[in-house]
């Protein structure tokens, strides 16, 4: 053993494999294994970062406006004249939520998403309601960022809408092998197709107002199948509301920054706080461009062609070169919000694992440094909402959003609570606390108030939207993260105790075995049981083989077979006039058990032959394993088998 | 240990186990367990013979009329003429399967079903190829029985129509569940039924033929929708042969005497011969009546009313209560059929795994000394089949009779086979075989004429069958039988070698084990790890530790914590850069494997946590399970793992 380094003293050695993975089809799907040591640590500047985070808040200026429309059809086309007005106050909202974040993003500048604000400023409850809600979430981006995407395609070619649901399936299967090879957030694979959509949709925008102001806009030509309301409803504030609950969809995404500060260049607070401004305003300002001429040239919501697609048409007067523009980079960038997602679940679960509310195994990183676990989970749950939902984001936007201001609802009363703690700090004092440190700020006051008040704000919108679209399906959203906080608590609650029972603190070392019996079940005298009992002699002098008889017939057989083979040992026949197997021999070992002391100990050893093919499997009672299950919850009682190699 | 009778010397004891199995839901659905000892040997004379043993045979008289038309309508109604003539040749038929089958009887008192006389007479190949025939035969005998005995109730209640697969099904298991709890072939509960059904449908023969004769039979009034043909046929040879196949269904169950005359009082051979000459003329008889009648009141075949139906209430001139009870009887003899083979099927494939054709454990009798697996898998596939062919006895047809003119065809070579060797013993002289004895017989050549006529007839049926019925399923039968063949022979070969890889002849014993090294793998030092130590340290004092380390500072910590509590045991510490557990952990144990000599084994330790609830184990990766996996098919390694009981 040349090749281990002795370490202190002569107990402990340490040995760095060798053990390369082999190549196999994995390697050509995902690329090759990487060492822990290979993890990059790169940084990106502002102009990149945009590019890499703003993909799933921008994306959404492509189904907002449309769903606003959905819900206002109910009363009419009238009724869109509404519109607009309902995307300012989104608008504001946005413009709230973005401030608060941005204090984020300046408190934590190792990154603050919900759950590390929750969890260091409200406790554990709030943590885990914010992280359910996140995930839940990251689930739903991928399934209407991908319907979306595919729905945009469909307008531009209506003879795939049939295949619309194998389509986002197939989208999402690709975005998630791209994501188990491990993607770097680093470059020109985002910067190119982000910056594409910016530019097309302002000049979209920017050539319908021009064509809007000279007069030479018109309307939509040859206007799809509208969504056809069940009755024509008047128009009430509830409907006004519920029209606004839509459209808050445009805010998701807009957290992302906050959660990934770390990735910016130095001074990253900075950075990344700017990169957040810049964000917002290119949201809102395509946003209300994008409500504003779709009132104009007369869009009406449907199925069958996207509002992006309707004005892309008009404001480029025919389906020509720009048209087709649009229709790409509005469907790549929705691609992307995907692959946001993507980069989301898998490190939030793997992080709540890490604190124990989720199986440890999602705390793991595959081969490509990637945690796989949290990744193929992810786009398993988002292609089941796929198929459910039949790609309709009309379907799955009543789903979306209440997570999204479940989440900034915490993360800003998490900002709030705080800054009050802050505020109570004398100047050069300062707090640690887990993610941050906490030091005297003379504005934490105006700070808290803005964050109390974005926390305020978006919990009055949640409630909007929780009444508004409960029937549509919030109800759901609030039950499956009702259940998955309880489900987390219970994890938490088995890893807890589970550390407590193995713990070593005020553990006594258990006595040496005195007494160690050995039982061979044997239902024939051949090569495997000899093995077996070769390798029970080696384990104790104190073994007794056991044949449980159903035909008398063979036992006589077994019995004069093991007078030659048997070294001796004593046999014990146990007859079974119910033909039952498993059931006395458990009732022998229970016996023999109960007369035990506690430092004796019972291993029963199997003789198993393992057929050459597995298939023959299936020609064998599974005794080995029938006996492990039965006898697993019984103390000092090991069950081994020893296999016995055959050819066929 | 005083409950043991010491046997012969010290080392072999015997106890008869005082294991009385539970009482559970399965009591109450099936009976009270039952000891081997209360097999009962009762049997039974010709009139409860004939009962128990002709339902099969005479059930088939309710659909094999209504298949010959079905398959004369492709020709026009005045095809229907030759339905009487084809009648005739298939009793014609029928007599020479009888006297040949009377044949075995006597040369087989102990039971001689198709798969014993080839067995005995052709060789290995012919039996399991008329095991695999029978087998298949007895699921189509479920399945067309049942679905024709539905039909009957349907054709009276035509509402229940759309139910018809339900109540197929729900007939299937309520006769399975019969079946497990183990029904005595005896009495009552069999001939009440069956002579009720011989009983009313000779009245309605007799009371159909006094009224052609008389002139009053009339026609069916509202006949029902009748199968239409899809185009019409002229009437061709290929389509009276064709019709033929089809009414040689009625043939089908003649066989079940032979496979039963153990059954029958002594003089069992005479008995059972006596019963089967009856039961062949009475089949015959009702056979020749239905289809004669159905000509004379212009019967249509269809799947909405069957023969019978259509039949009784022109006989019965309305639906009164004779008719009711022709329906009644009807449909109970055809689910008593379905009962038969339940009786068959298992028995047969107990007989048939017994010879290591099938998985051993169909030979194995279950609470209620039932071949219970059997009796499940006939239901199961039976159901399957129902399920597939909507419980339409017209599409089951094809591919009903081929297995049984094959096994016939095998059986009745098998006598000819076995009367050309009794041919050459000289009087005085006996040969012993497995099941019977030969004995010189002077009329050897006329029986030896008559079975060998029997096997050329029936392998002609066969024959004509296959090419006439080839597209509409026969050759899905023929594909099955041959798959079930192949894979019968290679189950064999599987325990053929297996007994040879496990024989103690000219078998050495192994040297004992010279050393006995223990590896016990490591996640973390806790309690559990302590007690897989404990454990470790009875087995062998040459005890290697082994952590495989993903993270280098918890590597840190479990050495700091084994220096404590790790009593002096070596310790390897195993980096592994790519994050991979189990491979380094092989290659390690691969390593010191390679190195070892012949009599060393090797046992692999590991330390296993019970958790308390069941479902709490998908929160722990199953290390044991994984390296068991792996390490099967190593030589001298054994996995122990030594479980330690957590509450939570």
């Amino acid at each position: 053993m040349s090749d281990l380094d002795h370490n202190k003293d002569l107990t402990v050695w340490r040995r760095a494999t060798e053990y390369k993975p082999p190549r196999n089809w994995r390697n050509w799907l995902i690329g090759r294994p990487l060492q822990t040591a290979d993890a990059p640590h790169q940084t990106i500047g502002k102009a990149i970062g945009l590019a890499v985070f703003a993909s799933d808040a921008l994306s959404s200026t492509a189904y907002a406006t449309q769903e606003i429309l959905v819900i206002l059809a109910a009363a009419g086309t009238l009724a869109f004249g509404y519109a607009f007005p309902i995307s300012v106050a989104i608008v504001v909202l946005m413009a709230v939520v973005s401030i608060s974040y941005e204090q984020t993003i300046h408190a934590y500048p190792n990154g603050g998403g919900a759950y590390i604000v929750a969890r260091e400023n409200l406790g554990e409850l709030p943590a885990q309601i914010a992280a359910a809600a996140l995930l839940t979430d990251y689930i739903l981006t991928v399934a209407v960022s991908v319907s979306s995407g595919v729905a945009q395609i469909n307008s531009a070619f209506p003879a795939l809408f049939p295949y619309r649901v194998h389509i986002a399936v197939f989208m999402v299967m690709v975005v998630m092998i791209i994501n188990l090879r491990g993607v770097r957030e680093s470059g020109l694979a985002f910067a190119i197709p982000s910056y594409f959509f910016i530019a097309t949709m302002f000049l979209m925008v920017g050539v319908g107002l021009f064509r809007y102001i000279t007069g030479g806009l018109g309307h939509v030509v040859n206007p799809p199948e509208m969504v056809v309301p069940p009755e024509v409803l008047a128009v009430t504030p509830f409907l006004i509301l519920h029209a606004f609950s839509s459209g808050t969809a445009a805010l998701t995404g807009i957290e992302a920054i906050s959660n990934g500060v770390t990735a910016f260049k130095e001074p990253r607070s900075k950075n990344a706080g700017i990169t957040l401004i810049w964000m917002a305003l290119i949201l809102a300002s395509l946003f209300l461009g994008i409500t504003f001429l779709a009132g104009k040239v007369s869009v009406v919501p449907s199925e069958f062609e996207t509002v992006i697609s309707q004005l892309g048409r008009t404001v480029f007067q025919g389906e020509g070169i720009l048209y087709l523009a649009i229709i790409a980079g509005t469907s790549i960038i929705l691609f992307l919000a995907a692959n946001t997602a993507f980069a989301g679940f898998p490190r939030l679960s793997a992080l709540t694992a890490a604190d124990g509310f989720l199986p440890r195994q999602l705390a793991y990183r595959g081969s490509r440094l990637v945690y796989s676990r949290g990744i193929v989970a992810l786009a398993l749950l988002a292609c089941l909402m796929i198929v459910i939902f039949q790609a309709s984001v009309t379907r799955l936007i009543p789903l979306y959003a209440i997570g999204v201001f479940l989440s900034f609802t915490l993360s800003q009363a998490g900002m709030a609570r705080r800054l009050f703690k802050i505020g109570r700090i004398r100047p050069n004092e300062e707090i640690r606390e887990r993610s941050s440190t906490l030091r005297h700020d003379p504005h934490w006051l105006p700070k808290m108030a803005t964050n109390g008040f974005g926390a305020f704000l978006t919990a009055l919108v949640m409630l909007v939207f929780a009444i508004t679209k409960f029937e549509d399906g919030a109800w759901l959203v609030m039950i499956i993260i009702a259940v998955l906080v309880v489900t987390f608590f219970n994890i938490h609650r088995h890893y807890r105790n589970l550390a407590k029972s193995l713990s070593l603190e005020h553990f006594g070392p258990p006595p040496p075995i005195a007494r160690h019996r050995v039982v061979i079940p044997i239902g024939g005298v051949h090569r495997g049981t000899l093995a077996a009992l070769r390798y029970a002699r080696k384990l104790s002098d104190d073994i007794t083989a056991v044949h449980v008889s159903i035909d008398s017939d063979e036992a006589e057989k077994i019995q004069q077979k093991w007078e030659e083979w048997g070294e001796g040992v004593r046999l014990i026949i146990i007859e079974s006039p119910y033909r039952l197997f498993l059931e006395p021999l458990l009732q022998y070992i229970e016996e023999i058990a109960a007369k035990r002391p506690v430092n004796e100990i019972l291993t029963i050893v199997v003789p198993q032959f393992v057929p050459h093919h597995w298939w023959t499997n299936i020609l064998h009672t599974q005794t080995a394993i029938q006996l492990r299950i039965a006898l697993l919850f019984r103390k000092n009682i090991v069950v081994t088998d020893v296999p016995y190699q055959v050819d066929d």
